[in-house]
């Protein structure tokens, strides 16, 4: 089985990952029988990582030890991306970007693909235009490509602004075709519009 | 500091966690210099505690090390429920509800809430009223308490759905007055709109 692989900087944005991950893991009856992807979390060392709200995750692996063989790189926004630690992911995303596995980038994790050069060459989004240019400096010369959106897929590449974690997971489970179109939908209204919404249009209470 | 103390069973529901922890360390420019309250999870041992995604999250205190004084109890839901560590954790229930500290209850933990009697007498939610009534039996005697709504507030008691989670962070932040009325609100509409309808509200893109 095919894992994704969530690489998880110091104080890491917690809303950023389930969203994705549950959908991995678990159908509309409860945990999946035969999910097609596993969820690995991958840190710059074995030790716990400490996310925004200081609860402290256990990794699977550290960025010298991950498969080489994988489903997909997301990176997780938060606090964690102008740390140096996170030079030590461009060489990961680089392989990934090259091999064309799916990568998806979220919020600060966006903006820090602005800053590598990731960005250019693509339609992308992330924590608004002043954002990617502030962190990008002279390696963001893709303007022309921002899209004023949730989320973003382009070729094998998701972006996302914060509050786009929805979306997000979204653009990431068809990119991954972990489930039909038609249940990555419902998944997606599930969330979006909640269950008394949901209930209500279907005549129940 | 006093501390909010989420209660983790095996396979707990990583999106119902975020949203209220989050706003509990950050406001709108990043980490709060001076939080009101601290986040910590409670789990059944210290060893790592299993989510829905399959994550190892580490616990800072178990069932039997809890301080005796803290802000709230939050119970995250999940496929843990029905299993006999649950039952664990009605005494700290009835302590903290007995002693009028904040208890929050969403999702599986609801429908627990429902099964131990803790609905009865309260205006309330959950997964729905049928699911309050399977998982209640004998024990649920308030389905006239039952309110259709994706959260409630009622006396010092939460109760959300699943898909409530965003609405059970804002009810718990106004319980806990982590902050003013007004920015909880702003809070609750950047997530709930998003970052572009947000934008294009002020003419922003």
């Amino acid at each position: 089985m095919k894992e994704i692989l969530y690489i998880l900087l110091d104080n890491y944005a917690d809303h950023e990952i389930p969203f994705l991950a549950q959908a991995i893991t678990t159908d509309e009856v409860g945990l999946r029988q035969n999910p097609k992807y596993a969820n690995k979390i991958v840190a710059a060392t074995m030790a716990p990582v400490n996310s925004i709200s200081g609860f402290k995750m256990m990794p699977d692996y550290t960025f010298d030890t991950i498969p080489a063989d994988y489903a997909a790189i997301v990176l997780i926004g938060g606090y964690g991306w102008q740390a140096p630690n996170a030079d030590k992911v461009t060489t990961i995303v680089a392989n990934a970007v090259m091999r064309g596995v799916p990568v998806g980038a979220i919020c600060n994790a966006a903006s820090w693909m602005a800053s590598k050069g990731f960005l250019n060459g693509i339609k992308h989004t992330g924590n608004g235009l002043d954002q990617l240019k502030l962190w990008g400096g002279d390696n963001y010369t893709n303007e022309a490509g921002y899209v004023n959106a949730q989320a973003v897929t382009d070729g094998n590449i998701v972006t996302a602004n914060g509050t786009g974690y929805l979306d997000f997971a979204v653009e990431m489970l068809r990119l991954l075709e972990n489930d039909t179109p038609e249940m990555i939908d419902r998944y997606h209204m599930f969330f979006k519009m909640g269950m008394c919404e949901i209930m209500a249009m279907y005549g129940g209470k």
